[in-house]
């Protein structure tokens, strides 16, 4: 790929003489190796020299070595400095404890601190739920992971997920106010993890499972769900399958379709598969048949099954498809895939139904590449963000948090998933509504809001929210960071 | 007492006539009441009314609740709202996540989360110890408790501590710029604190455990201390410990004797006692007479032993002094006691040697008073901030984990107690040095600072530190702060 990214800019501190045409000659070097300009910024002049900060953004890292090395052949150019932007805003990472009171002064301290503090922890034995109301349980979300399926990198262990779970918090805060907290645990054992979440419950107001590997992430989850009194969610299974609906529910519009009507047809039987077929089953979609490598999953099915592969058999698919994905996506109105790149071709598509849905969200590589589906289908859209129709789980997390604290949410229930999707799906207007713009963009300040709104009722009327939300709550949170 | 406090303040919003002399008959009343009126603040003025908000610090809530009382009786003055100043500075918890980096554009987002911060992770793969680098780890410490021995109230539990795990994180964060967060965990047993801990290690650069009860809390610690590459300090022993230490050294030089010739009895074998007698033989005190409920600890004794009173029998108490605290004491040239209230008479201190140390620092109630101790006394110290020389935590902490974070400590050793101790005695020059002036204020600046550089400067001369400390480090995280 020749895709330009700003995650593989270099800012390149360069000295040579304050000449007409140098800076010419110094920008065409960039060009010609393909680099894109960014910032252009003057350090320092003096004498005859000139010092400027050039901003560069690359496709790779060898592409951005590739341009320096251009720059420090030209003649009269000396490179004083390379700085890898990417890793110079991850320096020392990205997040902070920020005090909310101050301590400045004795009084200060004997009020947050001792001895004044010691009223706030009778308060608390005499009331644990006072807990919610005065401490940091009120808004703040564990992140944890085992680090054990990390993006599109695997199995990388948990110290080298605490970039990706500190970026996580960065968006809980500046997308809903939500104070998240990354907790990277140093063992890969279910029981252990489950252990470990039950024992650091205690600080916070709920708990987000972050890129842990399947099957073992679905274990973690139910068995979390069903000691904890405060909700567990794990972002990469429902996260997934919430935006997903939103996306359809908004896809069938354009095309004129109806959702219980659908014939969907999913690629991926792992975590986010599962969680979207058990969402879209629970919605009324009544023709699902979910693949995996090993073809369609139906009942009866022996080869290569596991406890929730069985319970898509019995499930899903009632017609009892078998065969590899290139049939079962034959007469689907909507094709799902959370799998992995190119399992797709177009001459498939052209088997779908009227007007197909192609959701290929594999990341980096998706299903099918737009390029090649796009002349055939009705709606596409991908997880990247680079095509129209991104499926972020950024649309969903922060804002559902944000719901189920304002109202104290004891656990996350179907219908508070569903309440979030159609969110998400609503805040696009009818009148607004085309086939490349199904979903919002993970910037429109408008989703977190509607989300969390969503998220807060439905658990106020499935009755597992433990207060009223307080008005402009969410304002306030946003205010606050 | 009734000694007022800001920790027992109440903010009083009245509404009475805007008249001559109202305003008197309201202050007065308080003052009856024997309440102490800080800030008058107008709320507005409307018609022939006033609302003001009056602040008044009163000895207890039930002595607030007696002056707000008293001005509800009072003719034509309508008490509208009355708010506890310490509840509301705790509202919602004292600290909060707070962003190093923009996620403001797509560009950001790229750079911070998805796809960027995979080039983040790989980095961390290739070179875990990278991590110090490229995450919160570099300036991250853990606060664990499990809620077993919270301030003067005991077993509390951890979601009761919490509120002090947050007035902790505070003063990390005020007097060091170390980024501290809560973790309070839902277990007191000493295998799963020790597991708990050690699975949520990767974040951290540093693990302070907090308010646990002894014994467990030397097995946690020393258990800890041996699996993990990360500095773990028990405050409550160690912190303790090190301050007595730095009075003590500035004690003796007040009335003209040696730290190795000093007969110290110590009354308390709990977490902080044991800490402290280590600390102290290790330095080279030769005649330490540890006492417990049981009276003196020495080498024989069958009562009322466990594994720390074993140590403390075979390691202090050289001429085997046995019997009540009230004969050991006799000929001591200093008491220490971290204890319980009201254990030493006057008539005990007057047995003492010449010119003697007391140090009692039993909280909220010292092990003797000092209006009884100090007519007898040369040095006289206590854990109260209403009272000269205060032995507060505080002083060692934030500034010893920052020289551990800033050299990247990969453990704790005794010679960097004993650099922490001489660093916050030698903040006070000896011309300054007075019977009252021994320990510096809690918010003298220069302490943190000189704590920090001695630590780090001892892990590196004891071969424990993993990098030299960056130039300026310690002023960069106040600013950043």
């Amino acid at each position: 790929m020749s895709h330009k990214s700003p995650s593989y800019s270099v800012t390149i501190r360069l000295r040579y003489p304050d000449e007409p045409g140098q800076l010419g000659t110094i920008t065409s070097a960039v060009g010609q190796e393909n680099g894109m300009i960014g910032a252009v910024d003057i350090v320092n002049v003096h004498q005859e020299c000139i010092v400027r900060d050039i901003t560069v953004s690359a496709s790779s890292v060898a592409h951005g070595h590739q341009i320096v090395d251009r720059l420090r052949q030209l003649q009269g150019v000396d490179v004083l400095n390379v700085s890898d932007r990417t890793f110079l805003l991850h320096l020392g990472g990205k997040i902070e404890i920020h005090s909310k009171v101050p301590v400045k002064t004795r009084d200060d301290l004997s009020m947050a601190y001792t001895p004044g503090v010691a009223r706030i922890c009778d308060a608390i034995v005499s009331d644990p739920e006072s807990a919610f109301n005065l401490t940091i349980k009120r808004n703040t979300v564990a992140i944890v992971t085992d680090g054990s399926a990390v993006l599109g990198l695997g199995n990388i262990g948990p110290m080298a997920a605490l970039p990706v779970m500190e970026g996580k918090a960065l968006l809980f805060k500046e997308f809903a106010g939500v104070d998240a907290f990354p907790i990277c645990l140093d063992t890969q054992d279910t029981g252990s993890i489950v252990h470990a979440c039950q024992n650091i419950a205690p600080t916070f107001g709920g708990i987000n499972l972050e890129d842990i590997a399947a099957p073992r992430c679905m274990e973690i989850e139910e068995r979390l769900s069903s000691v904890l009194d405060i909700p567990v969610f794990h972002d990469d299974q429902h996260g997934t399958a919430i935006v997903v609906l939103a996306a359809l529910q908004n896809a069938v519009r354009v095309v004129g379709k109806q959702l219980e009507d659908l014939r969907v047809t999913l690629s991926g039987a792992g975590a986010a598969g599962t969680a979207t077929a058990k969402l879209l089953t629970h919605v009324g979609v009544g023709h699902i048949v979910v693949c995996d490598r090993a073809g369609a999953i139906y009942q009866g099915r022996s080869a290569d099954m596991n406890s929730s592969k069985q319970w898509l058999a019995k499930n899903t698919n009632p017609e009892k498809v078998a065969g590899p994905l290139s049939h079962a996506i034959a007469g689907a109105d909507a094709f799902v895939g959370v799998s992995t790149a190119n399992v797709v071709k177009s001459t498939d598509i052209k088997r779908m139904g009227r007007d197909p849905i192609v959701f290929a969200l594999a990341n980096p590589d998706p299903e099918v590449s737009p390029e090649e589906a796009i002349p055939h289908v009705a709606v596409m859209a991908t997880g990247r963000s680079d095509y129209p129709n991104q499926i972020n789980n950024v649309l969903c997390f922060p804002g559902f948090f944000r719901g189920m604290l304002d109202v104290r949410a004891g656990c996350v229930t179907e219908g508070m998933k569903v309440a979030a999707a159609s969110a998400i799906a609503s805040v696009i207007q009818e009148r607004e509504l085309r086939p490349d713009y199904i979903v919002p963009s993970v910037f429109d300040r408008r989703v977190a809001k509607a989300v969390a709104s969503a998220a807060a009722s439905a658990a106020r009327r499935e009755g597992v929210a433990r207060r009223e939300p307080q008005s402009a709550s969410f304002e306030d949170h946003l205010n606050h960071s």
